[in-house]
């Protein structure tokens, strides 16, 4: 057996995972052992009706048509329970255009038959409280939509599920996740959705090393699904963004490791990495279009995405902050790090992050009013980033009580 | 004075860089002082006269035509030294199609030129000793044949130059990197060129800390210049491969922190990110047309681009050996981690380096002589790449007997 990574040891040996290989020539190779740690601390679901708004025109049949660029920042609560005591207060936000607990229900079933059956990722009953608690499908039907079939959301789910599962293995404490050799397990995840092109001999080793561990096996075969509904510039998109991540993953473990608290800009600058992005960009491709290379690298395009990326992550900052504040170990947000550079107290840091994410919601509302009408694909894109902003805080507004809060 | 990056203190207060924005309601901020340590240890160039080759058809005029898809494992030695001295026995290369001194010559004066008065990149003397050292000047030149300009060599040099800086500066011990708190550094770094999107008050102190250092202004500099000759995708895709760069940077550095040494394959996953690659993949903007990112995205586009840049890295790892393996800091390589797996001695894990180097260049221009019939750009692109990796060799073979050698 060649070494493999240095991950914790398993503690159960499952069936090989059915992995889908782009590389053709190769065999499936012998399959080590793989770690079954506890699962996920997450919470309960809060379904709630989808609020309406206007649509606008787009290229292809949507299940939901899309934009409001208008912004709305206390919306008639239509929730059933009390939706106030849910909301961070003076943070803007825009209701999700669907929530639809069937609908969400269908594809966690789906995910849990995946996670189960073909990536083994969590043992049983840990894997269906997990479920129950993270609800997946719950996140990729709130911001997704205009998905253009349930498999595609269900491969924005996997693909959620895998970025997850690389988090609470290899970067979180809980699941044996630490700083220590943090970058040199990050690059081999990054070879399960980027493959590695090398002598014929050492490809089955490079394999094994992926069959090993759940949250390599996740992310391999999420990317398989995907690549099933993106075009290989969606997913070269999609290994760039989570190359991003997990540098600033690395930039994070950094800052750890030497026990260096970050200025402000600097944490800003590590949290557009660490950032939520690649579940946003993947909005074209779950909507069933492209938007153009050559159209999302231009730096306008970049520049709303960057903008919808870094409100809807800071909106995590926010939700966290108590939850964080509570652990033992340290851990950096945009409050914390402007109580620490302004020498002020929390409570004043929070309503400090509460007005960077409005403006950064009102820049990108605004640059988004200028760039949709140029192009019918490009403001369903915007549309579809707007969509995943509004889903993303109602999943978060959704948690508070059992995960998040809404004050320090 | 905000607080900037986790860097050794300057010696002395240059003047303030002008630093090109793409971000257009920012004001120049305040300029913190940077380092001026020593220049990097770099050897003597051994300019050689070009051997000619067939030409391809080409869609837009290129000094230089390109492509040899037929393996050249043993030219006859045209240099006006004793070329074979320099070669290392058995390792497969293609001569480069041009060496032009007198064209190096001018492009490193330009550079240099830049390096001084732009980015103040060395202090003058030490700037001066490492262009003559380092010359990026011959390596564009033999590298890029088909350069559209001499300006598009120019900046191809600026970004060789940018390159080297972050490494040597972030991540080589001589100027003061070090693994610790690596990761937050090459974040850092990534902005120069991928832009901050964030509040308005943060922006000037994001400028402010990328103008305080020498290669992060190199860096963002160079991006500047390399955005006028490349389209949005174009530098888009090299943010893309930076980003690979650093977490392949930050592998490495895990690697040594926790003491550990991979194994082949994953060092060979390592090496595939810290890897030459972003060199390679600017080929088309260097020559002046566009391979459209939705083919430079094709999963057998993608295979040819990481052989390519696999085997020209492993020429870095064979002809360093010597170097590292007397320096007292470890430095993995792949004839070290060969002789560490396979229990053997570093004369075997050297051939064994070499056949696996013969054998991606061989699966790169099996590859090649598919794919080029299938279209003309393409066709380009696959030579470009082929120039690059013989370029590359003959900058190496180059330097035996300064920098490099033949043998461990």
């Amino acid at each position: 057996m060649v070494p493999v990574l240095d991950v914790p040891e398993p503690l159960s040996p499952p069936e090989p995972a059915e992995i889908l290989l782009e590389t053709p020539e190769l065999e499936s190779p012998e399959v080590p052992e793989v770690p079954l740690p506890e699962a996920a601390d997450l919470p309960e679901p809060h379904p709630e009706p989808a609020p309406v708004s206007e649509p606008v025109p787009v290229p292809e049949p949507v299940l939901v048509p899309a934009p409001r660029l208008e912004p709305d920042p206390e919306p008639a609560a239509q929730d059933g329970d009390d939706a106030s005591s849910r909301r961070i207060k003076g943070l803007k936000f825009h209701p999700p255009l669907r929530d639809d607990r069937a609908l969400a229900d269908r594809v966690n079933e789906r995910l849990m038959e995946w996670a189960e059956k073909e990536i083994e990722l969590y043992p049983g009953d840990e894997l269906r409280a997990m479920f129950l608690a993270f609800d997946p499908g719950r996140s990729v039907v709130m911001c997704h939509p205009d998905a253009a079939s349930f498999e595609h959301l269900v491969a924005a789910g996997m693909l959620y599920i895998g970025e997850n599962a690389v988090d609470d293995y290899f970067c979180e404490p809980d699941l044996g996740g630490s700083p220590e050799g943090l970058g040199a397990r990050l690059l081999v995840a990054q070879t399960a959705i980027d493959p590695l092109h090398t002598a014929k001999e050492q490809v089955p080793k490079w394999l094994a090393g992926i069959a090993s561990h759940p949250a390599l096996r996740s992310m391999r075969s999420a990317m398989n699904y995907f690549e099933r509904i993106a075009t290989p510039a969606q997913a070269h998109r999609y290994r760039h963004d989570i190359c991003n991540l997990y540098l600033g993953y690395c930039a994070e473990a950094a800052c750890i490791q030497t026990g260096r608290t970050p200025s402000v800009w600097e944490y800003l600058a590590h949290r557009q990495f660490n950032n939520f992005r690649p579940c946003l960009t993947i909005t074209d491709a779950v909507g069933g279009y492209e938007l153009p290379a050559s159209m999302f690298a231009r730096p306008d395009v970049q520049r709303a995405t960057g903008l919808a990326s870094n409100a809807s992550t800071i909106v995590n900052d926010l939700f966290s902050l108590r939850k964080e504040m509570a652990q033992e170990r340290v851990h950096h947000s945009l409050p914390t790090v402007i109580a620490d550079e302004e020498d002020c107290g929390i409570e004043e840091a929070f309503q400090k992050t509460i007005d960077i994410h409005n403006e950064l919601m009102d820049d990108f509302e605004s640059l988004s009013a200028l760039l949709a009408p140029t192009d019918p694909v490009l403001a369903r894109y915007l549309a579809g980033l707007s969509n995943w902003v509004a889903g993303n805080h109602e999943w978060h507004s959704g948690l508070v009580g059992t995960r998040y809060a809404t004050s320090p």
